[in-house]
């Protein structure tokens, strides 16, 4: 019987001790007896994604979850964030995350999400401004397709381009669109601020008396008239896992970046209906699609974003509950598949603090439970009892080989 | 309100079992109420200060500690010890730590502190030994000071020098002056060795029938006839943490090379009257300085040298007491500070052994007390109940940024 494993990841869901949970963090205070069943019958012990002290993001702590020296191989958001969102991005293509915007007459930015328009008009608009035509001398050819709501992804593909500059997009309301520099003097940085600033230019020409738009300022909506560009990126060169570990491996995830990196770690991308990336996701769809996925893979990641979202909210409560619901799919995953063969390992790619709202570089808990694994004294899921573990202070990078070598797939160093 | 951190670092403060203390270590044994307070009240682990089993100097170890990789950037302690005693040390400079010592007329060494020599008898030296002028052809400028005792530091100016150079102090009692070598047979090693033999042999007429010896011999003391070299070192290039984290930071130490670390990292560094570097030294001004400077800074760092001295000779009694005036000085801290909005850390630079008389490279304790640290079981401070803690076990280059991380000070990778 072959061994496997799911790599459960919940997006920020290690936290800080919070005062209005008594001073326990959102983990300690969650019902959570499937998480502690594995911690129980597990190995645990804490993660550092990147390095201590150091806050990633979720690109970069994924990459590194899947055994990438992120510190050397990541390359920018956008490309990641376009793969995910099914826009191919070439060598020597540069992307972009995008936001449709509202402005005034003064480019002061007035709303970052335009009104957080809906998916039907963002297509809409974004079929439009597809057809743009840009001068035959700048030698470039674009991809632009918008996502969830108000978010797009932007590819410009040609020679000469360079992800080292700028952004367009100011980072928050009542400041001013940005003019994109190059941001190391470099001739194709250069050009490629230029291409940037003079398609944002045809696109608002577009924007600005599209029926869309005059449809929304009648019902009284922020019009889209501007389209935000930030985190030029091109696509990371990984050896895929396929090819590391001889794996066949799956990603079950609704947030593009996550399935960006996937894609770039060779991982089929699996779609689930009710997947949506929020704290209203279908839970159990997901567990049920890792489920299926793992019949005719080694190794399925599957990625919860929603507790991520309910810190960067601030909502502990919320937050609380999300992680009872990513219990109820670690029991069903227990259920399911049991631990004989496969392994069950649950993380978080960072800690997000609802009190900061931000990305922390406090390290997360990791439980591994699975046949033959040397189960310590931890009996609960959370920062503080995994940190009490068998595994100790690992880093992010470290935790794809020790998953591999319980599947018999890392190879002998030395004879 | 903006987060402050004291980083508290009680110099070869760690150690191991003594026997005289019933198999304690000094820490052990010492009454400690108010380190156990922030071992209590914190998230406690132990450090490596270099790697593990790495003997570190208290230089190498203080820059680990500030964040800095010493293994890459630690360059001589020549250049820290004369920058801590208020030396420049230009780039393209090499410095030396020097001893007043005797020698008879085969030139063995008979005393390496020229009986520790008083700093008013070695000043009026120094001062007659910095009017000598070398050969023009030579092409090099010195400064010549000295410091505490049979302390100082020489630093040559000019061009083609190297600091690959050997000592010319042969590091005991009863062993010859050593002839100072190049250790890489480039020529500007050979240069810098050929121009220090002969600045060495300067220094020795002058001392040879000076006042103050002629004084120290009709009293029965040792005369300071020759300056002994050691330690070649060049400024090393860092950024400061000014630059790294964007905050104030200062140093209050009476150890030379703690005060050149700190210098070389761009902090703040403060006199304390009272602060001897010695057992003897005034510890709760220390402690009320390093509180005045908090009012103005992000981060000070406050360094005890006594337990290093205790350890080194080899008194685990006189340890165990200095170690319970360090506990006042913490006592002091928590009072006047609190943990409302300061992080207080403990920790050592390294393991003095006072059975060894040793640097050892057994771990250090740390404790972080503050906001929202994920305070662990540990009830403790001290090397044994450290390490059960929630930090596990980290290397001294990780603290600074695990710190800056609790003050928001440290920058996210990726997005």
């Amino acid at each position: 019987m072959s061994l496997k494993a799911i790599l459960f990841i919940a997006d920020g869901m290690a936290d800080r001790p919070v005062k209005d949970l008594n001073w326990k963090t959102p983990l300690e205070a969650a019902r959570r007896s499937s998480l502690n069943q594995i911690a129980k019958t597990g190995v645990c012990g804490i993660i550092d994604p990147i390095a201590p002290g150091v806050p990633p993001g979720s690109d970069a702590a994924t990459l590194a979850l899947l055994g990438y020296n992120a510190l050397k191989v990541y390359s920018g958001r956008g490309a990641l964030e376009a793969l995910g969102s099914g826009v191919k991005v070439l060598p020597g293509d540069v992307a972009f995350r995008c936001n449709f915007a509202t402005v005034n007459q003064k480019s002061v930015v007035i709303d970052r999400r335009a009104g957080r328009i809906s998916n039907e008009d963002a297509a809409k608009l974004a079929r439009n401004l597809s057809k743009i035509k840009l001068r035959r001398s700048l030698n470039v050819d674009f991809v632009f397709k918008s996502t969830i709501q108000h978010r797009a992804v932007l590819t410009l593909r040609g020679s000469k381009l360079s992800a080292a500059i700028s952004d367009s997009d100011p980072g928050k309301a009542d400041e001013k669109v940005l003019e994109v520099k190059s941001l190391d003097n470099s001739l194709n940085a250069e050009r490629t601020a230029k291409i940037l600033n003079e398609l944002s230019h045809e696109f608002q020409k577009v924007l600005k008396n599209h029926p869309v738009n005059e449809e929304r300022i009648k019902h009284g909506l922020p019009p889209a008239n501007i389209v935000l560009c930030r985190g030029a990126g091109t696509t990371p060169n990984l050896k895929p896992l396929s090819e590391i570990y001889g794996i066949k491996a799956a990603c079950i995830a609704a947030a593009p970046l996550v399935r960006g990196v996937c894609k770039v770690a060779g991982m089929k991308l699996v779609d689930v209906k009710g997947a949506t990336g929020t704290p209203q996701t279908d839970y159990i769809a997901k567990a049920r699609a890792a489920v299926q996925a793992l019949k005719s893979c080694d190794l399925v990641l599957l990625h919860v974003k929603a507790a991520d979202v309910a810190s960067h909210d601030g909502k502990a409560k919320q937050k609380v509950e999300v992680i009872e619901n990513i219990d109820r799919m670690a029991g069903y995953l227990l259920d399911k598949v049991g631990l004989d063969s496969t392994y069950l390992a649950v993380t978080a790619d960072h800690t997000t603090s609802t009190a900061t709202g931000n990305h922390e570089g406090d390290p997360v808990p990791i439980a591994i439970a699975g046949p033959y694994v040397r189960c310590d004294d931890v009996e609960k899921y959370d920062e503080r009892s995994c940190a009490k573990g068998g595994l100790g202070r690992i880093r992010g990078l470290d935790l794809m080989p020790i998953l591999m070598n319980f599947l018999g797939r890392t190879k002998k160093f030395g004879a």
